[in-house]
């Protein structure tokens, strides 16, 4: 997760983002001045109510997401067209008290969270914002080899005070789909009600539009579901805590010393070359056990070093997603370790890019419906036609295609023309 | 804060410790355990009682520390010798209820913390960690350039649970000493009660000697305390937001696009080599208020590029600690730069150094007596002698000096003759 992070600080930092810290409690009058927003919020928030022995006059909300614990402070910190944009993130913990069934990294009540949260002077800026947004996931989950469709949430599924949110999922090997990340344009709707205004050029005061980007832990649970095979788990180099890992073989105790020393050297090398590598040099478990036990925690490349590549000066390498050995002569170490994570990264995306294109149907009629994956329909706009097309499916609206210019057709309920197209899936 | 936390990470990391993130709340079940540690930290925990509008079955405490909740996970990781040592740490929030008046970084409510935890085969083993505690102490101390004293804790005043504990105090510039660290050997006394056993080599099962190590927030108090002169803040540049500022100085609108390409490439130049930097190009603001802006913030190193520097093509840098130029050849700029940091940062702590060493006083007589500063005292060993001696001074034990060879003397209170010295301060 950490490393992930550090994948997230990068592409935010690179984008003038600065990182802060907000705190985790937050007043019951801080949290309560935006009504959709606690409306969206009320039934899952924890509350503290005693300190000590004693009970607290104010009780703390455990913050289920922040925008009531800065926006009193952007008020503050907002004074002229100078300050902004002001564009922030943080990585913290939230809390939300699921009643459903927990389940690792997907639904859980403490949630390692990232969120940036920007303001603006404009509409205009703001959805310049929604659009690095959107580089940003891009680039990000490239390196994370995750791909995902990109809706617009229905009104009634949007982000508790926002003006529209748009949603990022991933398609699961269950067929059901995940939210990894989700982008929201508040417009003024917070900066309102927390009354954060800035002064223009022409001296006048207006409200801040804003905008927030959101992910989670959700991220692991993606990759540990997705990046797999029978052998365990396969983690994208980027990310993986051990991304190579060196197996000394040997058969006689002679040769031990100059494999040891040998793999000492490439290991070295790795850690020089700021490469995250673990020799495995354990005695009481043979070269097979360490290849099993790595496999199945994901290390995308192994090292073996015997008194064969220790003789020819060569470098054997197996890729988590192979069983053959690729050879090349131990000067090329560092070069070759990078082409084949980058070949690794490749064959694991691509796979789950097919595994999504493959799963997306565009569905004209309710005969014949496969059970999982994911649906496009037309669909007139109409609150209710979506209501009955979900319950037909069992399935839930993820949202609506972005930049749709298919001619129209008619919606798949009231057989009204419509020219937008929705996404149903199952979703976690 | 955030560039502290990585200077921890590289020293802890370098001695092979992993991060880990645990949740915030701990059950009341595996808070309790620990009765010395329960009765410590019982009047200061802040409990979670309600979610939504349902009382919670089992309430949950913010953890203060986070013993409780990771030694029930310790009971389960470790099963054998080859499983020790366990190091492990994380930088999260933990949360005192203080009574008393709160004070920026240095009594807070929500408080940053990193704490590092580990488990040894036996005490022998723990020592040598403590002794390794030490080391990244001084380590990063120097970098932050935050001279301190180490003395064990007097018996009364250890963390709840330990079996003994170092404080690391500074001395802020008001005379009063702040804890910036803290060191603990726990012996056996958690691993007993939440059974954290290993198998010996030779089959047996015992229990792992625990210690712990841990820092806050008060470090960012410390360093804003000490490191500061009548304009304002200094920071050491291995933590400084921004290392240099580069301003852009021109008299006619003809020279300034000449001025800011070269003020662009210097900063791209210091960018590549990973220093944190900024160009102030603002035009509504003069060279002067920008110099004294940057200074009042701490910015290490000061860059003034102007009509002279383009032509000559040289760097002119002005030290926080300074005031005159210093010119050097454009190509000499990262050599130069790195070389300007290291001096200011011997500056600072040289300064902080003295002062310290200069108001350490050994005392002999309860006369005459300086109202702030550490006093060094013989000490015969017996509470009330220590709570008089309090008492008299207004000032609080901070703890017994380490590694004592002095010759035996007399204890100030009761004249029994004594070779143990503690130290005395107001403390924050």
């Amino acid at each position: 997760m950490l490393n992930i992070d550090n994948l997230t600080r990068f592409e935010l930092n690179k984008r003038s983002f600065e990182e802060v810290l907000f705190p985790t409690v937050i007043t019951k009058e801080f949290f309560g001045k935006e009504k959709e927003h606690i409306k969206g919020f009320d039934s899952q928030v924890y509350w503290v109510t005693k300190a000590g022995e004693s009970l607290l006059e104010k009780p703390l909300v455990l913050r289920p997401t922040s925008e009531t614990a800065m926006y009193p402070m952007f008020a503050l910190w907002i004074r002229s067209h100078a300050d902004l944009p002001l564009k922030i993130y943080q990585f913290v913990n939230v809390y939300r008290y699921e009643t459903k069934q927990t389940r690792s990294f997907i639904r859980v009540r403490e949630i390692h969270f990232f969120e940036a949260h920007t303001c603006h002077e404009n509409y205009d800026s703001a959805e310049k914002q929604i659009t690095e947004y959107f580089e940003i996931i891009k680039s990000l989950t490239r390196k994370l080899c995750l791909p995902y469709i990109a809706t617009k949430r229905p009104d009634w599924d949007k982000f508790p005070g926002a003006f529209y949110s748009i949603g990022f999922d991933v398609l699961m090997p269950t067929g059901k789909t995940l939210q990894i990340a989700s982008v929201h344009q508040y417009k003024e709707n917070f900066s309102m009600v927390y009354n954060i205004k800035y002064e223009n050029i022409a001296g006048e005061h207006k409200y801040v539009h804003q905008t927030t980007f959101g992910m989670s832990e959700r991220l692991i649970g993606a990759i540990i579901s997705i990046h797999k095979d029978e052998r365990g788990l396969i983690l994208p180099p980027e990310i993986a805590p051990t991304q190579l890992v060196i197996v000394p073989i040997f058969v006689k105790e002679l040769e031990a010393k100059e494999v040891l020393k040998v793999a000492n050297e490439i290991k070295q090398e790795l850690e020089v070359n700021r490469f995250r590598v673990k020799l495995d040099d354990r005695k009481e478990i043979t070269p097979g056990n360490k290849f099993y036990y790595w496999e199945r925690r994901g290390v995308p490349l192994r090292i073996e070093i015997g008194p064969n590549e220790v003789k020819a000066k060569t470098i054997s390498f197996v890729k988590r997603t192979g069983k053959s050995r690729i050879v090349c002569p131990k000067e090329e170490l560092i070069e070759k370790a990078k082409i084949l994570f980058s070949q690794l990264q490749n064959e694991i995306y691509d796979r789950a890019k097919n595994f999504l294109k493959n799963n997306i149907k565009t569905l004209r009629s309710l005969k014949n419906l496969k059970k999982l994956g994911i649906y496009r329909v037309f669909w007139c706009g109409k609150r209710i036609c979506a209501l009955e097309l979900e319950n037909k499916l069992g399935m839930n609206v993820l949202g609506l295609e972005l930049d749709s210019h298919e001619k129209e057709e008619k919606c798949i309920t009231c057989n009204e023309p419509s020219n937008t197209v929705i996404y149903l899936a199952k979703t976690y």
